[in-house]
């Protein structure tokens, strides 16, 4: 019987790479969604055509009203995405404490499935300015998911997996094309439409093109006109 | 000006109890309950009026479907709520992640407030059976808040509050009671009806009655007939 891991999967490039690298590690992978009031919803519909492709085992979408505490510009409709990438500081497309939220909601789910493996996409290289993608947070979080948790307090040990974690935007794209991974079908864009389309000029548009130039790849992203 | 405190209230006997707490200690209260598919939603109507009479600045109730990964008597209609007291295992009212789910959302809101104080009521006396109720999860759950943040990145520091950790159900209420909180308004029991009427019978009903009785104070709770 294969191992079962949580993997946390937005609709995104990141963590459907990251839900390709645990399947081909051999495990049962249960997907994980959150409709927290993000204004990309496209990317759920991403997230549950990619957990079939990809070949997860189960979904789930928990909805978290993360819009009643605001504060970042993804749930917030008064503050504004900036098109312009900003080098130092900590973006307003930061959402507080959401891998801290995410996690935990994964853990949940990990305990019901007696599930001791999470992965999740964190990045270290392109979102540097988030405090919760950084290996420092996952560390501590993995310290606290065994003292927080029934399997942990009876002796077994979570391993939060962040195969992403020192990968450059053009390796992710390299890595998952190598592992099966159709991208036309992820949604990076913070503003993208109904359909799914990319604006072509937030950040996330910005990354992601630069990551297939960088990677020597056709960009398959389907841009608005 | 007050230091800002986000207060997590359920709408139970602890978590009334240490928003007095924070209150007299000074702190400006932003109190947060969640919705999260408990079946004792009578709960959350004490938590609106309690954030109310007990003097918050603020209350916000964030939508949670915990329902979606089940796994505890409190959030899957599958699983009975025992009607006696199991010492030394985890009880079937254990939901999964609890407190680290709840602790999360806490810490976003603070980011948003700038506030670094977190009150929550666990307790190690009563609830011993659920890890995420001892000393050493809240520990683990304070480092993490350090490096998952905005604020802890900039070098400020997160303290999470737990005034009733080390107190019996008599001592709580015995606290609460100086302070002027008015235990009728609360509802602890996990079959409560739409009236916030108790059971009686359930664990967290017996937990309350004893505490009243050693306290040597009349038990206002409203029962079923």
């Amino acid at each position: 019987m294969n191992r079962k891991a949580v993997v946390l999967l937005s609709g995104g490039l990141d963590s459907a790479t990251v839900l390709a690298i645990a399947k081909s590690e051999g495990f049962d992978c249960y997907a994980l969604s959150f409709d927290y009031g993000q204004r990309h919803s496209a990317e759920l519909r991403a997230a549950e055509r990619l957990a079939v492709s990809l070949g997860a085992i189960d979904r789930k979408c928990i909805h978290l009203g993360l819009d009643a505490i605001g504060g970042s510009a993804l749930t917030d409709e008064a503050i504004a995405v900036p098109n312009v990438l900003q080098e130092g500081i900590i973006p307003v497309t930061y959402v507080p404490a959401r891998n801290t939220v995410f996690l935990a909601l994964a853990l949940g789910w990990a305990e019901v499935l007696n599930a001791t493996d999470i992965f999740i996409g964190v990045n270290a290289v392109d979102y540097s300015g988030y405090p919760d993608c950084r290996p420092a947070f996952i560390e501590a979080f993995q310290t606290l998911a065994n003292v927080a948790t029934k399997a942990g307090v009876e002796g077994l040990r979570f391993k939060i997996h962040t195969p992403l974690i020192d990968l450059s935007k053009s390796d992710i794209i390299q890595l998952g094309t190598a592992l099966g991974v159709q991208y036309a079908e992820t949604v990076s864009c913070y503003s993208a439409d109904d359909y799914g389309r990319a604006c072509g000029l937030c950040d996330a548009c910005r990354l992601r093109k630069q990551g297939f130039d960088a990677a020597g790849l056709q960009d398959p992203t389907r841009y608005m006109a």
